[in-house]
Parts: C-alpha cells; structure tokens; sequence
C-alpha cells in the first residue's frame, strides 16, 4: 500500500473517534443526566488523547515525507487531502502534550467559574481564571506562529478558518467600521416611521414549533433518515454529515427566534451533508472552515429565511400549525419582526445590522489580548468604550458587557470573526447563486429550496476543502471577499 | 509509578473507551436515524479495535507480569483487580487479530441475512451464512480452550460468565430436566382451577406507561440524575455505572409486559449503579458476569415485582395512572396475569416456569455444536425434538424454532445459560436476603424497597468483581448454587 493510502486509512480512523467524539457531545448537550457529566469528560478526553496520539506519531511524519515526495502520482483531490492532512498534522504537532494538557485543564475550569462569575457580575474571580488561559494561549500561539511563519493571532484563527489573515479582516472590518455606525442610525431612524409590530399573543407549544420547524426543515431537504431535531440549551449543529444532530431551544411565548435558530443551524446541516459523499472521513472532504460553514447558515437564516420572499411563502404555514392561537398572521408583521434593527447588549440577541459590531470589538479585543498588548484586566474598560464607539451602548455591567460570551473562558481565541466573514461571504454567494439560476429567487417565492440547494451543493457543499476559502470564492464568484456586495445587500434589505 | 498503577491508568483508558462505546450503541438503539448505520458501525469497529491494540500491547503483558511479581505490595481488592486484568488480557490476547476480524465480519453478516430469512422461514439460507460463523467460533474456542485450560465450550462460557464450568450447568440442567415436565403439566392442570383471568381492556398510552415505570423506578430508587427510560425496539440495560440508559418498548393495547421490562432492566440498573464507586473504570469494578447480573435482575422481576405483595401494593397506582381506563382493577387478577404459566414456541415470550426448558435445549444444542457432535444442519430437527420431549410443543416451523434467537447469528455462543443461571441465583440470592433481613419482606407490601437494595447494594453490587461468582454465593448465602432452593420457590410461588 502506497503511503498515501496508508495515510487516508489512518485519517478515516481518526475521522472514525471524531465522529464519535461528535455524537457523544451531542448526547451531552441532549440526553445525558447530569450526574453522568464527570465521566463523560473522562471518555472525551481519551478520545481526544488516542487522536493526538496516533495524528502525532512519527509513522505519520514519515508517511507525510514519502506521500509528499510522490505527489505526481496523486490526482488533484488526493493531492488537496495530502495538503489537509499536513495542515492538521501541523496544528496537532505544534504543542507538546503537556501544554495542551495544561491549557485544556485551564479553560475547564475558567469556564466553570465563569458560570457563576457571569451571573454574579464578578469579573475579578473570572479575570483570575482567564489569565492563565489567555497566557497559555499565547504560549500556544507563539509555538503554532513559528511553525506555520505568521503571526501569533493569525496561527488562532488559522484554527477556525485554515489560511486566513488577520491583514484581509483589518482590512474588511475597517471598512465596516466606517460604515455601520451611521448606517445602523440611518436604519433605525427609518424604521420609527414603519407601521408598527403588532406583538405575537398566545401559547406556542414545543410541539407546535417543532412540527413547524420540521416541516420547513423537510421543505429545505433535511433528510430526517440522516439526521435528528433535538432541544438544547444552547442551539448547534453536530454529529457528522450521515447522522447530523441539530438542535435548538423553545420559548413557548413566542416561537420566531426558536423558528430562525432551526433554519439557521438547517443551513450548517445542509452544509454538512452536501460534504463529498466519496470523501467521507477524508480532511479533504471535511468543512472548509468556520466562515464558510457560517456562510452556508447565515445564508438560508439571513439571505433567505428572514426576506420577504420567505416570509410571504411562510406565513400560511406557520399560521396553519398555529391556528389554534387567535392572531392575525400577516407576511408584513413577521417581516419587521424579523428585520427589526436594534442596538442593544448582547451580541446572540443582535440583529443583523447590529450583529457586526459586536464582533468587531471582539476581534480588536482577542487580537490585543494575543498579542500582548492588553491585559485581561484592560478588557472591561475596552470593551465598555468600543460598545459606545460603535453601538452607542452604555455598558451597565460586565455581566451583560464583557463577560457574556464563553468563547475565551473556553480558549477560543480566533473564533468570533468567523462569524461576521460569514456573513460578507454569505451575501457574496447568495448574489452569484442568484445571477447564475433565476430559478432560485421564484423557487424560494413558492417554497421549492432545490434550485438554491443545488447550486450550493453543486458549487460549495460537493467541494468540501479541496480548494482554499480564498480560492472557492473566486471560482464560485469571480472575486475575492468583497465588502461592497455585503454592504449593498445590506442596503437593499434595510433602506428600501 | 508501579507497574500496578501504571496498568490501572491503562485499564480506566480502555474503560473510557467501552464507556463511550456503550453510549454510543445506546443511541444506535434508540436515537440514530436509520442512515447514520454505516458510520456508527465503523466508530464502533474503531473504537473496539483501539481498545485491542492497547490490550494487547507488549507493554501490558510486561506490566502484567511484574505486577503480579510484586502483589505482595497489594491489598486485596488490588490483588482482585490484577487476576481479572489478566483474565481479561488473555481472552483479548488468545484470537489473532484476522481471526478477530473475520468472526465479526461473518457474524455481521449472519445477523443481517438472519433478520430476513427468518421472517421468510428459510433455514437454508439462514444455515449458509451460520456455518462458517459456527466454524470459526470453533476455531475460537479451541484457541481460547488451550490457553484457559479448558473444554472448548467452558471457554466460551468463560467469556460471558468467568470460571463457570459446563459440567456444573450440566448438574443442574439434568435435575432441572426431570423436575420441570411434571412441574409444568401440574401447574398448568392446577391453573386450569383457578378463576378466569378477566382481560385489561383500553388504551394504555405510552405517556401513561412511561409514567407508570418511571414511577416504580423511582421507587425503587433509580436515579434519574445517573439515568434514563427510554424506548427501543429491543429492551435493555445499557450506558455505564454513573449513567445508566434503560429501554422498553410499548404496547398501547397492553401494559403488562413493558412494565415487567422496565422493572427487569431496573434490577440491572440498580446492580450496575450500585457496582464499588472506588473502582469505577477497572476490571474489578466492574459486574461479575452474565449469571450475576441476570440474577439482580431476575430477582427484582420475578421474586419481588410478579409475587402478590408487590402486586398488592402496586395495583393502585397502576389503577390511579390509567384511571382514564374502565378497568376493574384486582391485584389478584394482574397476579393471574402475571404468573400464568403455559408451554409455548418462543422463548422471549415465556413464562417463568417454562422459560428454563428453553434454555436447556438451547444450551444442550450449542453444546453439541461447539464440540462438532452436531452440525448446523442437524438444528432444525434437534430443536423440534427437544420441544416436544420438555414442553410437550410441536414446532410449526423454523421462523418459530430454531430461527428464533440472535444469539447464535452474533456468534454469542455460551450465552444462553446465563439466563437460567441467573434465575437460579436470584431465588437462592432472595431467599437469604428475607432470612437476614425480615423488613425486606415487609417493606415490599408497602412499596419500601430499600431494605431489600441496601441488602443487594451491600451483599452483591459493591462487591463488584472481587470474589468468582462461587466465592461470592458461599459468603451470601453459605453455600454453592443450589438448586433445590429455586425448585422450592417454583413449588411454593405455582403450586400454593
């Protein structure tokens, strides 16, 4: 057996106690009793641990010099995987075990006490608990900088979106920047001469949501042979791409949040399951990379789900499932609220317009933390300035400020512009998809998802990681990430 | 660290390991969608050979062997723990790995080819893909037989039911041979004299069931915080000690045979929680064996919850849940209900008394099989007659008879024993139980179950795997199996 072969076999059993990794965090977040909590860290851990160790062995290292030396026998996917493998063979070498040990244990612990912290608005014990992580995580992004030639916060978000630089988001969010404030004012100020939102009344059942979401989920072509809607505290999309697990959480007094988290995390499992069936358990044949897998949610939650077009196609159905509830259901109501801007506090609450900004801060933030040039203690006085900066928001306490989120508790530092790059890449395709087959905009009038999921899948599922995220957008697009057609679409939505 | 020690930390990874399996098989039972199959086979194939590969490593038999060389630095629970780390290694270290491998490709095949030919009644193509599956489960057991020191069969019984040995299960199956004929033709005469049992009659909705059992659960003391109730289409006990997944199926025209389910996955439950909390994650922490668990069971299902004080006790609350329902509700009627004894073709089906003659022709046939007396062919024919000579039933056809169980299909050869094992130990486990503690009795008529689970708890479930199930007997009950304490119970339970 070639070595590249050999490498592939070693790469689908990896894929293999990935994939279980996948369905017990799912059982985790959904079935599991509280009490069984300890031991299931115990069996995460030693999954997470046979992974490094086989991904570290020096039989690997070996393979990856030989398969390298004979590339021209490979075709051009082969060759995208081997490319994948000395990527994460990269990622997974870079940290000797006891860092990754210790920097595990670290973010256990901080976003343990960060529970309770939060809820008692104490940021002094949580400071206590993120310094470490975050001097850790430095210590990590300096190893991984070395070895991929970047620098230290360009090495975390490599992490989350393989290739990406931190000077083409300085660029991007700069841009943004000037932009937003204005704009988010602009749209405010118009949305106060609309008709007002007459407020949603009555009970809306957990079963009746989810039948609603399901349906639509059906309507999208969620294929419920290969997967399941579950409830969690926290909506996701997991599993892997034969047997994904989506779930979201139910509010019984009003069902549109729970509705769009179903549709957005629908578009991750679209996404997943679109994957190269012939690539399965492959790098090659994995996500791209959290932009463009936030591309492909943002897309059906944003670009489709929240139009007009939808909500008009939509409405009937949802007053249907809800007849029993005595409102007027009208396609123009549920459209300002699903459109409404709103400055406001929390980032996982934030519209649309709005959302951007919040992350913005995040980044200049995370990126000062990494470099070094901030401390954890300086973030509450940055985050409270750039929240005023940019939002206009007054910060009344770090419960609903700086401490709201669980990403740094839990060391992700790199994570949070993946969400905004979503959504510029999202509007991106979702422009083309709709250049290249007029069919999709008439499909999503009446309901019939297929143009729109086949051209994704056609042109950005089936690829899976063979090309770069840069070198996808340019074929798919003609173009480069390019801010102009975000903003525009974000005109068109909220100024006309 | 010794090398004791050092094997502990290897045996809890491998634990870990199980542990996630366990979880994950559970979920393939009750919560995967059909289509995640494939993959959830292929985690499962991976995991379980990680688990080998590190069991059989040369690293453990050098550790094994200086342990033991050092267990007089051991106490007595570490010293148990070292015998059943080997006991353990050597079944995993006497197949190689192709043998391994091929065994469970042929089973999974026969599994898969047994679930449609027996529905179509073909045991010609059903005996096609059981040969090879037999011939190397004889291969098998001939390795296994020389490095145990054993007959080909005790090293099959060995892997479900350690140290057991055929020749006293032929002991007690020759008493129970004759016992049982007669036995079953005067209890089914004297039932004939008892009044009629007056039929249940409605719709017992599977909410109403689910809260019924898990009602009794609770009382039993199940804990919900390191457990679940769930459904699937064959009931068990799975998960792990700290979380405990339980299954039943529903029947809405009938809720007597679910309800005895869950009270008999209960009986395991409780066994599997109440194992020693100090050595969760090793061998010695672990159930005795097949015969051991059947019998905690058995004793919760058959002993306690099918005798006429619990009966008495539980027939309000059965009345109150279904109260919807315009049953008459007796306890002495659900008593008919459930000790009715009749002579039957299927073994799942059966009822207490007749399920031993079942288990007999099914052990003296397996028997026969292994050691190459019997061939796959001669099945059919040893069956019927064997039906007819112990429970007096014509066998119709194969899908009623010998294509009936999944046992053989799987490979699971020298498992059937353990079920009538374990009912013999459950009344001999029972009857010392009510001797050291008279409140057991009492508690029982009024739904007080502690004395009896602190009796187990104390007695058997925190012994774990420190005795031989022989060992374990002696010090409970003062002597070795004894079959005269379970024909006694039959005799007093049927015929009084």
């Amino acid at each position: 057996m070639s070595a590249y072969l050999k490498l592939e076999k070693i790469f689908k059993k990896v894929s293999n106690l990935g994939g279980a990794m996948a369905v017990l965090s799912w059982d985790s977040a959904t079935m599991m009793p509280l009490g069984g909590g300890k031991e299931r860290s115990e069996q995460l851990a030693t999954l997470d641990s046979v992974c490094h160790e086989i991904l570290s062995s020096n039989e690997i290292s070996d393979l990856l010099d030989e398969a390298e030396s004979n590339k021209n026998r490979l075709d051009d996917w082969q060759v995208a995987n081997l490319r994948n493998m000395r990527h994460e063979w990269k990622h997974v070498t870079a940290l000797d075990n006891s860092l990754v040990e210790k920097l595990s244990k670290a973010a256990s612990k901080c976003e343990l006490i960060w529970r309770t912290a939060r809820h008692e608005n104490d940021f002094k014990n949580y400071a206590k608990y993120l310094t470490p992580v975050l001097e850790l995580t430095r210590e990590a992004a300096n190893a991984k900088a070395e070895i991929f030639g970047c620098s230290p916060y360009d090495a975390m978000l490599d992490q989350y979106d393989p290739y990406r630089k931190s000077e083409e988001i300085d660029k991007i969010f700069h841009d943004l920047e000037s932009f937003l404030p204005t704009f988010i004012q602009t749209v405010t100020e118009q949305q106060k001469e609309h008709p007002e939102i007459t407020p949603l009344r009555g009970k809306f059942s957990v079963a009746k949501q989810n039948e609603l979401g399901t349906r639509l989920m059906e309507q999208f072509g969620f294929d419920f042979n290969h997967g399941r809607l579950d409830t969690s505290h926290h909506p996701f999309c997991g599993g892997i791409p034969d047997d994904i697990r989506i779930t979201t959480r139910y509010d019984e007094s009003d069902f549109t949040s729970s509705l769009m988290g179903v549709l957005h995390e629908t578009g991750h499992a679209m996404y997943e399951n679109g994957l190269p069936k012939k690539w399965r358990g492959q790098p090659v044949g994995e996500a791209l990379g959290m932009s463009i897998h936030e591309s492909q949610s943002l897309l059906i939650e944003m670009q489709v789900c929240r139009s007009r077009d939808f909500l008009i196609y939509a409405t009937p159905i949802i007053a249907e499932i809800f007849s029993n509830e005595n409102n007027i259901w009208e396609a123009s109501n549920l459209h300002r609220i699903y459109n409404k801007v709103e400055a406001g506090l929390i980032r996982v609450d934030a519209d649309e317009v709005t959302y951007p900004a919040h992350i913005i801060m995040r980044y200049r933030i995370e990126k000062a933390l990494i470099s070094g040039d901030m401390e954890v203690n300086d973030i509450p006085h940055a985050w409270n300035t750039a929240m005023k900066e940019l939002l206009d928001v007054d910060v009344p306490d770090d419960r609903n400020g700086c401490m709201q989120d669980i990403h740094w508790a839990d060391g992700s530092f790199g994570y949070f512009p993946t969400y905004t790059l979503g959504a510029i890449h999202a509007a991106q395709f979702f422009n083309q998809a709709k250049k290249d087959d007029p069919e999709i905009t008439y499909g999503i009038k009446r309901g019939d998802f297929s143009p729109l999921i086949n051209w994704l899948g056609y042109n950005i599922h089936s690829q899976g990681s063979k090309l770069s995220t840069n070198d996808l957008l340019i074929k798919v697009t003609g173009e480069s990430l390019n801010i102009d057609i975000y903003k525009n679409y974000l005109r068109n939505r909220y100024l006309s």
